[in-house]
């Protein structure tokens, strides 16, 4: 018998020659994709798991199990780690005070954080920048709902200012009474503390993304605008770079990311959510934002083999104040498509013949168990050919998924 | 405190899906490089490992330690895993035939590895299948010496069949003498047991490399024939593909390696290394074979970022019996230059200044510790202009070697 793990490990092994450890509150698909990045740079990983078979904590070996919302286990999580960062918004605020209080490097800040965890300080901010916003207003009441329509029109959107994602949180309605739940909880503590975010159902031509990746340093690198296809309000398919974007929004909107970027001061990779427009009266291409994340997102997948330096590796290098990569493009096309999961647990022969039909294709899965509608991979190919490449990562997604089965 | 690492690792953790584990006996290095691509494929992996910080064991959940040769560790450690392949070519033959007999399936199998750990049973079976070798033959005393360098002329080059790596156990010598001792050691167990290995000193233009991956359903793949430049006998760059090469040289020598890899029944990725020579007749473009090498290689870690797929990602698929992926290159050119362990112990300031020096720079680390002459990392660089990724491949390498400073 070999001795198993005698190692006991406890805490993440530093690597020889001075380089750093980085921690990642949470351990789902993008603590997960860091891996492969770091092994490479030999910046070690530690990983503040869910469970023990979280995505990440299946190939990173330090990582510890505990919750993102304990105070003292993200503390003595942390106090082996070089800088702290996040594999998602949800850590709550007295948290992250606790993680400043006691001197932890944290990337991005509190500060920054809290932008994308309460949506009306993020509106409130990106005004105040000179950001296209849709119109928006902050409503405790059915009379602020109602008054808001009459400037906009119904339906309106609204949204709880914290704990939404992926759809959750918003709806599309055409009445306060629609809200009246929503209204009653106001005041009391919770995502609707602050009162409810409302906003106009804005006419969009498509939704792109921007992802900008800033360090500490104020070195920034922005990879090209996407275009993002909902379904049902998950994300199903990047398109890198959008395709026929007007070059001159192309760089309103890089400009805008930058601009957001060292105004909040975010450090790591974030990106930001747009809804392209047309102005009413002279047909022009604009923009207003819909969302920030603050930390590497579905949006640049692509990244990960369409451009030189990916988000996942672009992130470490930011969070660790390393000079940043080159966020060039590879191929003129990059097309990714989210894998959902669908009605057969077992992966494993769709995976075989997804690969034999196209050997150029990049699988990406995140060792997640199959439940329908869950995100549990990601397919990226690339090439000269747009229209090719969509229906080969469709495909190759839809085999992975059930959906076709040939 | 969150509850640290209370999963008490004992086996490798096995993802949802029906995907398997492979372990790879052997924690150097080249294990290393195969934890990213795993990830991605969500392929669990385990490595038996030299040490508990041996470079894969520092980036691979599961890295119980023990001896490649001692045959219950290997045995215990290839119980929990799907399939079995190899960091290096050191595991004794009495060892994967107690593998076979308990039935693991090993990629490559003793049967094909044994013409990588034996260079007089290599060069017999490559003449057999009309491979080009250099002029050769099997020494057990002075007079097979003498009689060999009549036909080829002095210096001759000397090699013991087993146990040679990097130079070691290879001599050029121009009289019998100089094989005085290894002649004295032929029939003994050991390296020379059968005799020494003789063969004519090769008069070579350049030294290539073609990089086959071959999958147990005979599914094979090869990269484009690469130039590789040594230095002290160790390989310090590689040049893929070999820049000029003539296209009927480079298609004989990729049915070469494809010949070779049928023939030995090799699986897995592995490489052939070749001298390219000139006929001292016509001056037309040949090729001999030098030697072989049946895992991922340095000749081949280009392909990491130089081609849609890298060796470690292929290796991972040909041992599984997956369909292989595209080993097409994705640029006109790479260069991977070696890092090579310098007199500064730690790497962090230059690997800072190389990043900022070139951001389309790809660094690898293997999160070895530094001592001089040894392999700590490699770097690549993808482009249209041969000679200024040469430039900054070299300048790269050196810089973190600390051969420059600027």
């Amino acid at each position: 018998m070999p001795a198993r793990y005698p190692r006991g490990v406890t805490s993440p092994v530093r690597p020889p020659g001075g380089f750093p450890v980085v921690g990642i509150i949470g351990g789902g698909q993008l603590a997960r994709m860091c891996a492969g990045p770091a092994a490479e740079l030999a910046v070690a990983l530690s990983v503040l798991a869910e469970a023990p078979d979280a995505a990440a904590a299946q190939v990173i070996p330090s990582a510890p199990v505990g919750s993102h919302s304990d105070t003292d286990a993200v503390l003595a999580f942390a106090r082996e780690c070089d800088v702290v960062t996040f594999d998602h918004e949800h850590v709550p605020p007295d948290v992250l005070d606790a993680l400043v209080a006691a001197e932890v490097t944290v990337h991005p800040s509190p500060e920054a954080l809290v932008f994308a965890q309460d949506k009306l300080a993020m509106r409130r901010r990106l005004t105040e920048i000179g950001i296209a916003c849709p119109a928006w207003a902050q409503a405790t009441s059915a009379d602020d709902v109602e008054r808001f329509a009459e400037q906009v029109g119904w339906p309106v959107v609204a949204k709880t200012p914290r704990g939404g994602y992926d759809g959750k949180g918003v709806r599309v309605v055409s009445s306060a009474d629609e809200l009246s739940d929503w209204l009653a909880a106001v005041g009391q503590p919770g995502a609707l503390a602050d009162g409810v975010l409302l906003e106009e159902k804005v006419d969009f031509v498509r939704e792109l993304a921007v992802l900008i990746a800033r360090s500490p340093s104020d070195q920034a690198a922005a990879w090209p605008v996407v275009e993002t296809v909902q379904t049902d309000g998950i994300c199903t398919e990047v398109l890198a770079p959008a395709p026929g974007l007007d070059p001159h929004l192309a760089s309103v909107v890089t400009e805008a990311g930058l601009r957001i970027a060292e105004n909040l001061a975010v450090t790591g990779v974030f990106a930001v959510e747009i809804f392209e427009v047309r102005d009413p009266d002279s047909g022009a291409p604009g923009y207003v934002v819909n969302e920030l994340a603050m930390r590497p997102h579905n949006s640049g997948h692509w990244s990960m083999d369409g451009a030189v330096t990916g988000q996942f590796e672009q992130h470490l290098r930011a969070v660790l104040d390393l000079p940043l990569g080159s966020p060039h493009p590879r191929e003129p096309h990059t097309v990714m498509a989210n894998v959902l999961g669908g009605d057969h647990p077992s992966l494993y022969p769709a995976y075989r013949h997804v690969m034999a039909r196209d050997p150029a294709l990049k699988v990406h899965l995140y060792g997640k168990g199959v439940r329908p509608g869950r995100k549990i991979g990601h397919v990226n190919v690339s090439g000269s050919d747009l229209e090719a490449l969509r229906e080969r990562a469709r495909h190759a997604a839809d085999y992975l998924t059930g959906v076709i089965t040939e």
